[in-house]
């Protein structure tokens, strides 16, 4: 075995780390949304200006925006609907930044909107947060 | 001035240099679709089969199903049109990864179609390369 093959591999069980990490902040954040807690699902989300949030042709930049835009969008319980994300993949890029590609949809009563999404993660002093979703 | 200034100095030297760079690639992008040829457009995706291309509700994995996916969708010089991009913002993330944000738009004889991407780019021995694309 070589340097080469231990760093490989400490790097490895690193990266599982992180993307339990991840995964438990998404976990967190389907849990507030499913609780009609738009706050507690935007703690997720970077508490910056620079935050970007991409919608179809739609860019948000800023968090206060982006939370502004979910409160508009989603302004009752039955809009807001039943969250479950799906088909997570994880590619941890460095020592505090990552990629998720997902599925989401939402279970309501009158449709079931779904689409997919590319987040860009970095690492915190308070945690992984989401600094660049990209949603369709 | 601390080594703490002395090293962000460097570090957005560094960045400057790595976003020229990736400019450089979707540049010759732009060049090779202008000239009708999508296989030099494909220069400047990673040829693995773990790159990573979303199109609206669609995944589609590996360089040459994206490749095929392109050729089947732009099967015309007029299909093709002239493609522009706008409004790049670089954030380089490492020494190896960074993520693009900007527009698109194909300027054809009968629409102008348009959207949003955000580029997920790592660089390898021959240069930056996108690892995953998602388009809206």
């Amino acid at each position: 075995m070589t340097f080469g093959t231990i760093g490989a591999a400490q790097e490895n069980k690193r990266d599982a780390k992180f993307a339990r990490e991840i995964l438990r902040v998404m976990d967190a954040q389907v849990a507030a949304w499913n609780a009609g807690n738009i706050q507690g699902f935007m703690d997720g989300y970077w508490k910056s200006e620079k935050l970007v949030f991409v919608s179809g042709e739609t860019v948000t930049k800023g968090w206060q925006p982006t939370i502004d835009r979910y409160k508009k969008k989603y302004d009752s319980r039955a809009k807001m609907g039943t969250l479950a994300f799906s088909d997570l993949e994880v590619n941890v890029l460095s020592k505090d930044a990552a990629a998720v590609l997902g599925s989401w949809a939402l279970a309501r009563a009158q449709d079931n909107p779904k689409g997919k999404f590319t987040l860009l993660f970095r690492r915190f002093k308070d945690g992984w947060k989401i600094v660049h979703d990209h949603t369709s």
